[in-house]
């Protein structure tokens, strides 16, 4: 697999959604966004407005989550938060699974929720985040299927802020189901060249991530 | 300080956060929160109907959390997720403060976040959880006058989801800042008696925590 550092970059939402993080670090990363051309900056639901308004015209998306990032909110509360980052601005919305629900074997709710969000927000890229450190693998082709018949568009593998890192073979199961019709998203925090070129051998055509040192790193810069 | 079994259970929210919490498991909280007679059971807000429903005329409250654990959704969400939560019957909110701003130094906008939440549901016991572990004691100092501002009925130290433990000498500033004005609530993963009598005379006066194994050791149970 030949990849350009633009192509590497383009293939990262350049990640900041730590509680605590402020104006400077938002800013920076929103910066970082715009001059290595990631696919998008990815901040937490009340960055959405600054993060717009900073990178209008520079053709540089901005992504945010929805439930973040325990995904145990009601339906509504979810879709609520979904139309308000996207009338924000947010052009990319990921929205955590109802993980609870997975683990009740309460299908029709996990479709449910997951189903309203789509539809408050036909026009955003729709991304479901499934929390694969908590799942079993019948759970996690479950719930892929579920994504698939729910119309959303790619499928991330971890919140990062669950117990365990995003494993290869999870990343791989998700493709199995999801084939080519839907995207895969690999999350959570790794930060080298190396674990970025693997997720993407095991099948994930997008990172969720803090990008600068694993795009520096291609580029010979560090 | 004198204490019986049924005085701690009076003074603990019976809690249970976990994103993976299915039906089984929250049902245990809830029957335990009656047994058990703690002052309330607090689930994540997709479980609060049902606790609501199980709980009908046991004098039990059903407690929960919003914009939870980061506190880092626009307050229109927050407050949107509150009345929700009211609605479907919870008595008491707990609200995340938006540690983004405190870190930002923009109180303003820390201030409106609560009084925002607090004019949306006059009727509930609102609680404001200040993530000690991200905060330098004068942003715990400042944080806990903002609270007191904006007519919250206590704060709390910890969502139990950060990197660290509720330091006992967390809770005694925030006693010491709010005073007798305030109730202040201890929170986090400490699971036996001594932690909890320790945060007790550093200044709590509520718990929130999985309370069965605590109450159970004062009661000689254990």
């Amino acid at each position: 697999m030949e990849i350009t550092p633009q192509k590497l970059a383009s293939s990262i939402d350049h990640t900041i959604l730590r509680a605590d993080t402020d104006y400077a670090c938002v800013d920076r990363f929103i910066s970082e966004a715009d001059r290595y051309r990631f696919a998008s900056v990815c901040v937490n639901p009340w960055h959405v407005a600054r993060a717009v308004a900073k990178l209008k015209g520079t053709g540089v998306d901005v992504s945010t989550v929805i439930g973040f990032p325990l995904g145990a909110n009601t339906s509504e509360v979810k879709v609520y938060e979904a139309v308000n980052a996207f009338e924000s601005g947010a052009a990319r919305i990921g929205m955590v699974i109802n993980s609870g629900a997975v683990k009740s074997n309460d299908f029709d709710t996990v479709f449910e929720d997951i189903k309203m969000v789509r539809s408050g927000i036909p026009d955003a890229i729709l991304e479901v985040i499934i929390e694969t450190a908590l799942l079993s693998e019948n759970e996690i082709i479950i719930s892929s299927k579920i994504c698939m018949e729910a119309g959303v568009d790619l499928i991330c593998s971890s919140t990062g802020f669950s117990t365990l890192e995003t494993k290869l073979s999870d990343v791989a199961l998700i493709r199995r189901i999801v084939g080519l019709k839907k995207g895969v998203k690999a999350s959570g925090n790794f930060r080298n060249l190396d674990s970025a070129l693997k997720l993407f051998e095991a099948g994930a055509d997008r990172l969720g991530c803090s990008g600068v040192v694993i795009v520096d790193e291609i580029s010979g810069v560090r």
